[in-house]
């Protein structure tokens, strides 16, 4: 296989590239970002690796990278995949989600590559949902209610047209809530984990959160690129499948099992900058679909997915320290 | 009222200033186009109107026009509205709909300027549609098959991300195939008119066509603008309005109405390269929203809007060949 991966300096990219070294199979794959990481150390010699920094706003450059590398698989994991951030750069938001896939999918068709695009999405596309339809199928109604969740709408709705006007072979996602080591803080838990990994160790402070009722599905990383590469290697091209936990947790729970491991009963504070103007209260995902289709569930239970990314700012933390 | 008209040198702006023409109102008008045309002659006194060139890719020109012209209304009509054109060229064509609609969105919230905004949509985001959904009310699910229509709903979520999110006073329309005067020959009546006007002049030829048996809701582009003109002025915020004649003609009956009116009877081809992707059979919608809340009906037949075509056609290249 030859993989590129788009956003590869993203949350996802190197897990998926950690997820390749642990599978029977050849790759070459290119990792590409508006900047270029150091390298990925530690693979073995069946997963080779390199990074090239490209600009997918530019599509001419795209258009390089696609005609050099030929990839046969394409997995495009660039985006701003914050709501928060979308709410206050809305057209950023958008271009650096949806014009960014419309300039990768028009490279792939006008080059005319035979090459299998895996488009990752969103469970934002839902937007709120009444009770009786959880957890959601990818049959329900799409009701996106953020700049973001429209941005991925969109490249959803750019992408049938590929598929059934330009024969693309693409296959599409929604991915709800991802979390692991390594995520950025601006999402929920890696925030809630430095906090609390911060507060433990001086000993003092109050935990600052946004709306602590909403209910997500989170999903541990590890297990959405083990979706991804069955997707990319197995999926049914126009297809578009939910990659969730299929369970729903509330912010609070998230919290008390955080504290629980931690041993710690650190003071709560909700600030109202952090609740965005229109929030979905509940979001549960049905994996059904993958699992009829590609046999695919989750294999990692909360609490260790929690341990592993308490442990992972554990040691950043005191890395920092020293 | 002073009134920002976008993508005034198109087809429906010079339209729309005519009908202000004969509206009881005092109006301001300020036009924008890429490229800014010819002044617009015989207005009365109650409507003074100027042109600015600005590309709406460019977002800081638009936030110019926006805080010196501090406009209550704006009629949003810059697009790129040709089915086929986004076939050839999807990327230009959605970044010249939905980008510079977002761009104007996202000035007209962060000037803060109390502003209504008409997003004048499409029909072609309903897509195909199974014949019991005719006529199509606005609570019909959208279907987009084609690069345009993805454009136009993605047009619309944002649309509805702004009122909802942000606040904005703001009315959408999915408005269906407008014919009449002044319209550009890459459209299916005016490239009728044109080619059977000519033949009829030279007394040879035959007639060029797409798919023949697609049946579209022409609607009179003067009924159109005087729908426009009781939404920007009387319309409901954040609702969603089908601007349309409510009846379905086939292409095959609009050309024979034309040779009737002609008293031709020229031959017919289909050329196959006319003939789109992925093309919706029939589309008719339904005004009765409109007519509910506003009164609106359309009041021109389709046997003179085609007179009036075909009159302007002939005029037109009598001109030319002058």
């Amino acid at each position: 296989m030859r993989i590129l991966v788009t956003g590869f300096s993203g949350f996802v990219g190197s897990h998926f590239l950690e997820h390749l070294a642990v599978r029977d199979v050849d790759a070459e794959v290119v990792g590409i970002s508006r900047t270029a990481l150091p390298s990925h150390d530690g693979l073995p010699p069946h997963v080779r690796f390199r990074q090239s920094a490209v600009n997918m706003l530019d599509k001419a450059a795209i258009g390089e990278v696609l005609s050099s590398f030929r990839p046969t698989h394409v997995l495009h994991l660039a985006a701003y995949s914050s709501v928060g951030f979308s709410w206050q750069h809305p057209v950023e938001s958008f271009t650096n989600n949806t014009n960014i896939f419309l300039n990768l999918l028009d490279q792939v068709r006008s080059l005319e590559l035979d090459c299998r695009v895996l488009s990752v999405g969103s469970s934002e596309e839902y937007g709120p949902v009444r009770s009786e339809m959880l957890p959601l199928r990818e049959d329900a109604a799409l009701n996106p209610i953020s700049p973001y969740a429209v941005a991925r709408v969109a490249q959803e709705l750019l992408s049938n047209v590929y598929v059934r006007g330009f024969g693309l072979d693409l296959i599409m996602t929604r991915s709800f809530n991802h979390i692991g080591a390594r995520q950025r803080e601006q999402f929920v838990v890696p925030s809630l984990a430095k906090q609390f990994v911060s507060m433990r160790a001086s000993g003092q402070g109050r935990l600052t959160t946004g709306d602590r009722e909403i209910v997500r599905d989170f999903v541990d990383v590890r297990d959405v690129v083990r979706a991804y590469f069955e997707l990319l290697t197995r999926g049914t091209s126009g297809q578009i499948y939910n990659v969730c936990s299929g369970r729903g947790v509330s912010i609070d729970s998230v919290i008390a099992r955080m504290q629980a491991q931690l041993g710690t009963n650190i003071e709560l504070h909700t600030d109202p900058a952090l609740v965005r103007p229109a929030e979905n209260p509940v979001v549960i995902g049905s994996y059904e679909k993958l699992e009829r289709e590609l046999g695919w569930r989750p294999q990692i239970d909360l609490d260790e997915s929690l341990r592993w990314i308490l442990d992972w700012w554990q040691e950043r933390l005191r890395d920092e320290a020293r």
